[in-house]
């Protein structure tokens, strides 16, 4: 048997896949599954690749591999990387190199990363984006490493990742930063997914709720708006998902799906580290907890009960849902969403790139914006046109604290900052909750104003508990005896 | 010397305070402070009193205490506890009880009560609450511990604590729960807090902006709102706040503090374990990140030159200030917004009454509600006579699940619901960040929603990722083929 170039440990689809995406770019991949028979099969369906072969134990995966090996583990997160870890490193030699692929906490990361460090070995916290598909066709690539191991790494990355750019030919991958700088990364990425889907949903809202639009006229709209500067994977599934019908009743497909939304962690995690770090991010955290909200279906249902009358609210909905908008009325208002979606997707952006900058900060990562926004432009869920634009403003204005100082995307805010008042005032007066885009107004408001309303927090604060207050015309701490 | 019945160890203001609180009630108390400076001026200042002695040594405390053993620590939270249960535990006895009265992260006390009960001893986690005023005078206290242990407390804690009720005889003290969850609810009590604050802050900012008042007038109208529904520490001080002149410029003091918000880490806490949870907490997470927001003034101050000119926005907003709005108009919009703070602070103590309910079958805990909310009505910042209402609904509606279903609070939000709608109206219309009125009004539109839009996400989620979803018609876990 020829010395394969990497092992892949985990055979389960994302594993599977991304051993298939490498022996497609003739990188020989030897793989390695606890349960054999799952190897058996994957080798069944796959093993007529000259570039995949089959390893029964670690020893055997480990002795046929090029040194340094280099092995990527595509197990679940948490206690089976550790385990896996302990049973693995022994059976290697410094200079080797394991990658992590799966979802890993961050700090697990860092953690794992300083106890190979001391071994002489090497670990990299991989981010791999674009699920399933992604991972077989070109997922968006964010490792969190030495510099010298992703320099060894980086040509096969570069060949299995997705590409972008004018050409099609720049790899979505990138050097990211130092052990947990990649899954933190990818994180944020989701943190950040999570807010774009409530956006969509809260924009799909007031189609549904105030302008009483029939799915399959508003997949019309998504189809249009997915050629402006909307266009990106998310708007472009949400289009055909509002044209899919059910097969078994006919009704359109998201009038047979239960409005209770899961989550697997990632977004929850990054609203933690923004609080942990002191960062802003509501929208983010809007998101997150909207999905929380939707699982109390229960208790929502009896509430839609409790608050069946609610005087003069309930009735300018529903008058508002019987009365015909003119074909005027109602073209404006797509507009104004439409310049809804854009800012407050910008002010998402906003804050999950703030975060990474603290992140950086604190953790010493040195992390490049640019560079982030350009590898998310392909084979991750929240590609986008949109992140071309963002890739260009965070190069283009070197140090730029926060995406609302970018000049080309300052353009757009104050473009769309009339409309979007009017959507969110509209929701406000109909009894239409739109979480995610009134958060993102919020912020834009509260961070585009010099003056806010912490002084009257601050004034309380040393009114109860003498914690002393700044002033606005000098230096320095006060205390006033309030009750004198 | 005759024995003390409890020892105090840390004489920091808060320490101090409790300990002269105790000999007031004729409880006798054993101070000790690791520098000795502290405690012969705190002997200097109060210690003719014959209930307050001091010790100089752990093991002078020690010995000089009735058995079991009391100790209250007011030392810093974090590592101190820890180094100083460390040099305690080996001078006590089985049996001995030692009290944490500091803000102790409840993960820790859980951890401490673990390692004393091991030893024999019994450790009391207690959140106090009502800053230093409240120590010296009556606070709110929260004690987490076995029910053995505060049994023996309860006496000198009722003794101490503040007292509420009709006949004002009622402690504001009670049994909470095991191990953590005395400052568990401590942790809660200070997020509600946070969104409290923010609340007010948030209708300063309309009677500001918008009404163009000046605080003096505004003092008014608090002063007014405290004789209501509204009454509570927070309004009154708020009120006094804005008569309150600077002696140096003749300002009003809100107009010369800085508009900066410090924060010391129990709104944080709370979000961040209402996330881990799964429990929604907007309006209290917002708040947090509204004081995060306040620290960047000097971008803040940068971008409101970028945004100097909004189309439409802006001109409402100068526009709707120097307009006179009539008597009429006015006072509608001041009932509007007291109806509208009355109907968020319910919101907001819905999130964090629900996060304890979640809390307690996490923990183990038992919380009963109804006695929290009592224990709240004096002593700490939040007291109110709305905790009144509070306390009552979670008794009469026995099993509650969040009090958005309590019936008295049902028909304040029903009324409340159209102003609530036009305030946060005006506020996107005309540029003015509300985030906390604002998240609260979400937050009460999508509990009250039967069918929300999570539907899109699961479609989605489904779509990019096989997640699955469930059907409004049948049981079951469902995919889509969605490219077919």
């Amino acid at each position: 048997m020829q010395k394969a170039k990497i092992g892949l440990i985990g055979l389960a689809v994302m594993g599977a896949n991304l051993a298939r995406n490498l022996a497609s770019k003739n990188v020989p991949v030897l793989v390695f599954n606890r349960t054999a028979a799952k190897t058996d099969e994957f080798m069944k369906n796959f093993g007529s690749d000259p570039c995949l072969q089959a390893a029964y134990s670690l020893e055997e995966l480990v002795q046929n591999l090029e040194r340094p090996r280099k092995i990527i583990l595509m197990i679940q997160a948490g206690a089976p990387v550790d385990a896996m870890l302990d049973t693995l490193t022994p059976l290697l030699e410094k200079g080797d190199i394991v990658i992590d692929g799966g979802n890993s906490y961050f700090e697990d990361t860092r953690r794992r990363s300083a106890k190979l460090a001391e071994l002489g070995m090497e670990f990299v916290g991989m981010g791999v984006s674009g699920g399933e598909e992604g991972a077989l066709h070109g997922p968006s690539l964010m490792p969190g490493c030495t510099e010298k191991a992703y320099v060894q790494l980086e040509p096969m990355l570069q060949a299995i990742s997705a590409k972008a750019g004018e050409n099609g030919k720049e790899p979505c991958v990138t050097y990211i930063g130092t052990d947990g700088a990649g899954h933190y990364v990818k994180m944020v990425h989701n943190g950040i997914e999570y807010a774009d889907m409530q956006l969509i949903a809260d924009v799909y809202t007031i189609m549904r709720q105030v302008l009483c639009m029939e799915p399959e006229e508003m997949a019309k709209v998504w189809d249009e708006w997915n050629k402006g500067e909307l266009s990106s994977y998310l708007v472009e599934i949400t289009a055909n998902i509002l044209k899919k019908k059910d097969g078994e009743t006919g009704k359109a497909m998201v009038d047979v799906i239960l409005d209770v939304a899961k989550q697997k962690g990632t977004g929850r995690w990054t609203s933690m580290s923004a609080l942990e770090l002191g960062v802003a991010t509501p929208t983010i955290t809007e998101a997150v907890f909207a999905r929380n909200m939707s699982t109390y279906k229960e208790e929502r249902t009896a509430l839609e009960k409790v608050y069946a009358e609610l005087p003069e609210v309930l009735e300018a909905a529903a008058c508002c849902r019987k009365e015909t908008f003119t074909a005027e009325e109602k073209a404006q208002l797509l507009e104004d969403l439409r310049n809804t979606l854009y800012a407050a997707k910008i002010c998402a952006y906003a804050q999950g790139f703030n975060l990474l900058g603290t992140a950086s900060e604190t953790y010493g990562w040195n992390l490049q914006m640019d560079q982030i926004s350009k590898i998310w432009r392909n084979g991750c869920i929240i590609r986008a046109r949109f992140l071309d634009d963002v890739s260009e403003s965070f190069a283009k204005q070197a140090g730029m604290k926060n995406l609302l100082f970018s000049d080309f995307f300052a353009e757009a805010l104050k473009k769309a900052r009339a409309g979007w008042g009017r959507v969110v005032a509209l929701a406000a007066e109909r009894g239409v909750s739109v979480v995610a885009l009134s958060s993102a107004l919020s912020y834009f408001d509260a961070y585009r104003t010099a003056s806010g309303n912490a002084n009257v927090l601050q004034a309380q604060r040393d009114y109860f508990g003498a914690h002393t207050y700044q002033r606005v015309d000098k230096e320095g701490t006060f205390h006033t005896e309030w009750m004198e």
